[in-house]
């Protein structure tokens, strides 16, 4: 099993309707086909610069590939995401036996 | 509920004795009273440096601070952490409702 995340900060104000309809919109990603475990969370710690975390998990490398070109995730993307999020960083872990 | 995470770069060598010793002593954090879920995990995407991912879960802010304040996780941060890790980044979130 893969576990994807992403660390978030976006451009808008902090509790800002912007920020409330980029969230809404990032939580419509969980309906795509092969998403398992789908969390956004809020990040509290002073450690890093990122506000947000999104992460969920695949079943295997194929369905991760399916979500990533997936044309809801690509719209999403291409629309929200590019234009909303002013940093990031990506992670993506398989757990330890 | 809090989910603690840190992503780790170790000084040693990948698939090395050294390796493997500290991720077996890491893995007796999860000992600790009040930590809940704990994974290692590895890091497989190419789009950070963190070569690892460590995760657990606190109730609550009480349990995270004893987490932090146990004599087991401090000399494990003293002797292990400090020596043996190269870079690493924090990572504290609560999920939103």
């Amino acid at each position: 099993m893969i576990r994807h995340a992403a660390l978030f900060a976006l451009t808008h104000t902090a509790g800002s309707t912007e920020e409330a309809s980029f969230l809404a919109a990032l939580s419509g990603l969980s309906a795509i086909p092969g998403v398992g475990a789908f969390e956004i969370a809020r990040e509290i710690s002073p450690k890093n610069d990122y506000a947000f975390a999104v992460s969920m998990t695949f079943a295997n490398q194929a369905a991760y590939d399916a979500y990533n070109s997936h044309p809801v995730h690509q719209d999403f993307v291409a629309r929200r995401w590019l234009a909303e999020v002013a940093s990031f960083m990506e992670h993506d872990t398989v757990a330890l036996a």
